[in-house]
């Protein structure tokens, strides 16, 4: 069911610093920093040959990655996101085996623009899995 | 600097379990279990089709993955490896730069058969990454 490894997201207090690390440290390709007020995170995409990583910091006072930071104070891989083909389908067979998808359980529209869910980590060896439609 | 991503590995409590997790509920490729005693963990491959997530069991008395595993009983992400060319260069460019190196800051023959390098999470956003000569 699962395809690629669409990314692996860090949450990062400062993402300006964050971006700089890999931009002159590690060398990595880095985008400017997108302000996404809907998903409430600021991100940045650093782009290896094989797949992506994202460095999110909290934006606004409902951020997502807030509670995760205050308990992670000097940040911390957040999720990871792995595609799947069919979205309904793929849920459909989690909740089956019993496995928890977060919220109504209805896919959202992520921060890619396409359709994704998040499953329960303590349903995922204390992984938090996003999937989404690729 | 940094090249692919070569894999990310999950520590958990059951190897077994984790694996029937990924093979039956998230219906991935996922191999047989090896025990790695000189790096004190049993692991289990998951292929995807860009990179690989790699389940990691802590074994014998001295595992590495022991301590992260009382601070996290249910698990959770462990480290990220990236791949670099030269892993002696890589090691100097950091050190350059102020970045801590792990251990006494000699390559050592990782999981794979090849030299790798782990990197002080307080450095890189609360992330403990591997880097792998490709």
């Amino acid at each position: 069911m699962i395809g690629r490894l669409n990314h692996v997201a860090i949450a990062v207090r400062d993402i300006s610093a964050a971006s700089a690390l890999y931009r002159n440290t590690l060398g990595a390709q880095v985008s400017a920093p997108e302000a996404l007020t809907d998903h409430g995170v600021t991100v940045v995409f650093i782009t290896l040959p094989n797949t992506k990583i994202e460095l999110l910091e909290p934006l606004g006072a409902d951020s997502p990655i807030a509670k995760f930071l205050e308990k992670n104070p000097d940040g911390g891989i957040h999720h990871i996101c792995y595609e799947v083909e069919d979205i309904a389908a793929a849920r459909d067979r989690l909740i089956q085996t019993g496995a928890r998808v977060l919220g109504a359980g209805e896919p959202k529209i992520g921060a890619h623009g396409k359709p994704v869910l998040f499953l329960h980590p303590k349903d995922f060896n204390g992984t938090l899995i996003e999937l989404e439609q690729a």
